[in-house]
């Protein structure tokens, strides 16, 4: 029987799951909702579910060799242990890969989410080819994560790549990590909201001002628009993410960054401004070789990271 | 005969060679002035005459089987070429490696000198047997060295390391790089003299008011003898460097992060400002993890890098 992998992407709203195979091909996905009641037991099960509903329906045609999961948290990915997670705060400390091993019997990898679409897109999206890459997954927080050789960079815990909290305003807006002024509170999705009301008060002809909640796709439809509010806000957006970037081209010479993530979806409105800053801040060569990507795999790139995470773990040989 | 490898570390003042053994052992060393005539040729010829004195003093006992340089540059470490070099402009663009090779025959390694002085700490120095560690240098400049998993972050040319050109205030001191703000312009012993000065309005009591050109050196006596003015210099040392690397701590997750350079002898005055600063910015995880060490090379931790690269070079393996 063919081997496979079964890949997990766990967000705060969906639990995401592919049967994926050596070359990258979904053979068989599903997904769920993300149980929200604030239950370890609940999201295992809800786990669980998935994975026999896939097995159900893969049954005899192939056999999971290994089992990867891409989680919005802090991770040993060494130990396989969720150290915290600020949005499912129910899997903090939570010992994922023995716990799943136990009751599979297959090989876990577990993973940060930004840093399992890092691999996703440099296996199967924008940065493939490419030996040294930066991700940036622009969500409701900015993740982030680092390919070095081809390897993706995991320090000696596991914890590298939060690219989202570097600080680029020192004593800038406090951030949700506990730190000040993180790129985070300047770039992301959330962020993108929390600007557009900041500035509100110097644009009082702005389009936005009627809205009474805004969301961060009103602000970017607003700025295709014209509307200058909202061409401020993503200005500033690709400045801070430049300060940020600027700093890793300078420190990591990257061939590639890929950005990534919903408010990405920004990226017509906010890409000059962060080429520009990464040329003002970064050293010439550097700042000439490095390349913009938008990412390719989209929602994807998570899951497929997690599965080449996954089919490497069981053929215990780096396949880049 | 034995193999050995030479190793020249160029600095702005200083050019130092030295014949060091497999084991890092240094069996003859030399040096001379730095030639200031602003003439590439001028430095060509003084580093054949440090090599002409090496090959006299041990004909017959050592074969030179590899050369090494650590120069104060941005450098193509792939390609040997010097890119740009601000401290002594007549490098810039100078084809160090194929020079070299022509002349003497053996392989060729150039590098950043603060790039040469991580490999020699982790080689020989304060992070022997760590294998991801952060390595800044603070004198003129704030020059930086990153170990992954053993070996040198290069990058895709060689550029990689510059930790000094990370901003640290998006609008702050001009920097010599051309960006604005980086943390070379806050921790670097120019930074101390810098910060000195523009503090001095604020503190008419300081001790340091009756110098007319303070050194950093005055700083820190005058720090270590209670003068509030200098006390607050290296708090500002310690947090801007903090604001640096807690962000790279977060990127990285080191094992340790070894300070350098001539300005780290302060590092009493800024240390606990400095792990303060880290401990307020990144995760708890890695900011518990990381050790903060002392090189132990001083001087000695370029050449040792430059031996170590050289030697890697033609034994053609990783070593570490």
């Amino acid at each position: 029987m063919e081997k496979i992998v079964l890949a997990a992407d766990l967000g705060g709203t969906n639990l995401r799951m592919a049967a994926v195979d050596r070359e990258g091909k979904v053979v068989f996905r599903n997904r769920m909702s993300t149980p929200s009641h604030g239950r370890l037991e609940d999201i295992i099960s809800a786990i669980y579910s998935v994975i026999e509903e896939s097995k159900r329906e893969l049954e005899g045609r192939y056999e999971f060799a290994a089992f990867g999961a891409a989680v919005p948290a802090i991770v040993n990915s060494q130990e396989g242990k969720i150290l915290r997670s600020p949005n499912l705060p129910e899997l903090n400390n939570f010992d994922f890969a023995t716990r799943f091993y136990s009751d599979l019997g297959i090989p876990v990898v577990l993973e940060n989410d930004a840093n399992a679409a890092a691999v996703g897109e440099n296996w199967k999206g924008a940065s493939q080819g490419v030996r040294n890459s930066i991700h940036v997954t622009l969500g409701t927080g900015v993740g982030g994560g680092i390919i070095i050789d081809g390897t993706l960079l995991r320090g000696v815990d596991g914890t590298a790549g939060e690219i989202g909290h570097i600080a680029v305003e020192p004593d800038g807006h406090p951030c949700g990590c506990g730190s000040i002024g993180c790129v985070e509170q300047y770039a992301s999705a959330s962020a993108i909201v929390r600007l557009a009301r900041s500035l509100m008060a110097d644009h009082p002809e702005s389009m936005l001002r009627s809205h009474l909640d805004i969301t961060p796709l009103e602000v970017y439809e607003a700025g295709m628009k014209g509307d200058a509010l909202s061409l401020e806000v993503f200005r500033l957006v690709g400045r801070y993410l430049g300060i940020a970037l600027g700093g890793l081209v300078n420190v990591l010479n990257p061939e590639a960054i890929v950005i990534g993530g919903g408010a990405s979806a920004g990226w017509i409105l906010f890409i000059d401004h962060l080429e520009q800053e990464i040329k003002r801040r970064a050293f010439p060569h550097p700042a000439e070789r490095v390349r913009l990507m938008r990412s390719e795999l989209g929602d994807d790139a998570g899951i497929l990271g997690a599965a080449y995470l996954a089919s490497e773990k069981f053929a215990g040989s780096d396949r880049t």
